[in-house]
């Protein structure tokens, strides 16, 4: 570790673009029912067309298209209806010169035909035969057998999350698993000597419960990846040094929630460092400037601020993306924004980037205010507002886009 | 069932407003660790005050804030340093008129301590003594025992699903587990002879596999529900009726994905108004105009278009908000949004809403149109734009608010 990284504190972005550790996890197959969100690792492509065979898209008679030109209102064109296809089966008979088949829509074109005419424009006046009073294109009212799907196209990419419309489009396809990015195995780390686990009941002066692994754990579900809780280590370098040791042979990225005070700050660090390179310690962001960045064993490392809103608001624009992108991810899914007014000015400093928790009603976001120590800011706000490093503060009424909690 | 509501079409509004089936799901206990997203039932309070303690804010010294009354850069005033206090534990020493006690970030404030001086206000120029060189106010550099939370405050709200935050909160108070309302069941019923499961490998001319269930079920879980696969049902009246008869004894709600004829329609129609009290027979939007919705033995069901995308615009549109609201989710998650300008032109018919499919790239929505029979246009589209009822089409450039897709 050179002394001059030590120390350098980056802005949000630099950290975004600079810090892209190549690790990705390894793949598996899961079965359709469970691959909702899950990344694929590599493209799939039809094993065969869909719809599968010419399909009407209209109730109505599967024609020759040449047997209605010239058909009209005033001057119908008759057509003996030979027959009726029913739906999901192989049509039994084909369209003679002269003829049609009755067709629901969704049914299968038999052979012969070209074109479906919409039942709207027929009438059936004498039994056996109908009239058509509008001429049909060939192709009209129907869609081809490779239409919605050739062999071979691309089905779903690798990089992007499946959603419920992909899942529909590859059970039509009769595809039934998909090769998927594993799951990125996130510990939590969780460091401080006042630190106490959740379940504990009863707290002595001094102790706090851990809040922030639950939390984390939330996010990095939301975010593809597997919370591997790794339990409470006290402030001394020995102790991290070694779950730090036991976390990075199992995880694909470690989050160490530092310790609050200045020292155990540095003492985080400084075993970070221990490990491996550091790529910044420091980020201008409020909350969060105590952040560190590295990479241990090829396994990305994030150092969270000790106090539970600062540690999330790091984790939200920072880890959330590496956890994404570690599980394979390459097109993060949308967050929800909302444009609103202030309801009051918003100070900053320039030169750092600011996160504001609001609270929104009827389009105006209010911020909260409170000490970065409290849980319940973050936990009564709707979501946040940035102020970007090159501003000096928002004034009331400015419009703003509050990401949106969810 | 009246022939008069038989027929009645209503515009989504209408239908979102007015179709408010009441029935609510029951209530389950269920630990932290599975209580993302969850909806609670009730709301919980704090059973003890958060942090419990007077904590420091920063690193400094605990002092008697009247004795730094005074103190300046000039004129510093001058604190024997008694003790210091360490991270989680209860302090052990209290504070003298005229000393003052070391406290890191986050540690409990000892006895007769009004308040905390920065480190930075500070100077050790003799040993065991400090200089002050800021005069601090009580209060200062510290939260008080319950200000993050007092005993009885509401930590969450029953009616909105639980967000990392919440959990973190509730981590923090030291509550193990929530009453939640449990996952409504929702049954999918596909309806249509040509339909044959997704596993099928060979398919016979005219049969297509269900993709309708598979995207509906990705749909219900991210919406909290408890999705049902309740098979196919052949295009006959007595076998509808029988299988809803299953699935009303056993669902929050039934949905129905509708034969695609208009026979089928109909008979779908009939058999769900054998049942129960039907509330609209068609919804005035493009696709998805075939759409039903009834409430049958409390239960409520909804008919869908028969091809797959129609069948997912409504269920997005509809069903979505219903199986938020049988889970008792009264604040329904946002939806990520973003705005565009439209690629092209965009016609659509006065009184009836449009919902049509696009992709976004560089701000810029470019609808995709192919006949609603095609599943690719929505696996393709990265989201939706909605044309209202009173619009008739939208201009090349418009700026419109796309609804994304995640």
């Amino acid at each position: 570790m050179s002394g001059r990284e030590f120390f350098s504190v980056r802005t949000l972005a630099e950290a975004l673009d600079g810090f892209r550790p190549s690790r990705r996890t390894t793949t598996e197959t899961v079965p359709l029912s469970g691959a909702l969100h899950r990344t694929p690792a590599v493209e799939v492509r039809a094993p065969a067309p869909l719809p599968g065979f010419a399909r009407s898209t209209v109730d109505g008679y599967a024609v020759r298209a040449a047997d209605t030109y010239g058909a009209s209102e005033g001057l119908p064109t008759y057509l003996e209806v030979t027959g009726s296809v029913r739906m999901g089966a192989r049509p039994e008979a084909s369209v003679p010169a002269g003829g049609c088949l009755a067709v629901p829509t969704g049914a299968a074109l038999p052979a012969d035909a070209d074109a479906v005419v919409m039942v709207e424009y027929t009438a059936a006046t004498t039994p056996g035969t109908i009239e058509v009073r509008r001429p049909v294109a060939p192709g009209a009212g129907l869609v081809r057998a490779d239409e919605d799907v050739a062999i071979g196209d691309v089905l779903v990419c690798p990089g992007r999350p499946l959603r419920a419309a992909d899942l529909g489009l590859l059970a039509a396809a009769g595809v039934r698993a998909v090769d998927v990015h594993v799951r990125p195995r996130v510990w939590i780390l969780s460091t401080g000597d006042e630190i106490v686990p959740p379940e504990t009941t009863e707290l002595t002066e001094g102790q706090v419960r851990d809040a922030t692994t639950s939390a984390l754990a939330a996010l990095i579900r939301d975010a593809g990846g597997d919370p591997v809780a790794g339990g409470i280590v006290p402030d001394d370098p020995a102790a991290l040094v070694s779950a730090l040791h036991v976390a990075l042979a199992d995880a694909d990225l470690v989050v160490v929630s530092a310790g609050s005070s200045v020292g155990a700050r540095d003492e985080t660090a400084a075993a970070i460092a221990e490990l491996g390179e550091i790529y910044c310690h420091g980020l201008a962001i409020k909350p969060g400037k105590p952040t560190l960045l590295a990479v241990c064993d090829d396994v990305p490392v994030l150092g969270l601020p000790g106090n539970p809103l600062s540690a999330l608001v790091v984790f939200r624009l920072l880890g959330v993306p590496l956890v994404w992108r570690l599980g394979g991810c390459e097109h993060l899914p949308p967050e929800p924004v909302v444009r609103a007014r202030l309801a009051r000015d918003l100070p900053s400093a320039a030169g750092r980037l600011d996160v504001v928790q609001v609270s929104l009603r009827d389009g105006v976001a209010d911020p909260i205010h409170g000490p970065s120590a409290l849980l319940r800011v973050l936990a009564r706000a709707d979501g946040y507002v940035v102020i970007p490093e090159a501003a000096t503060g928002l004034a009331a009424g400015a419009e703003v886009e509050a990401v949106l909690y969810r």
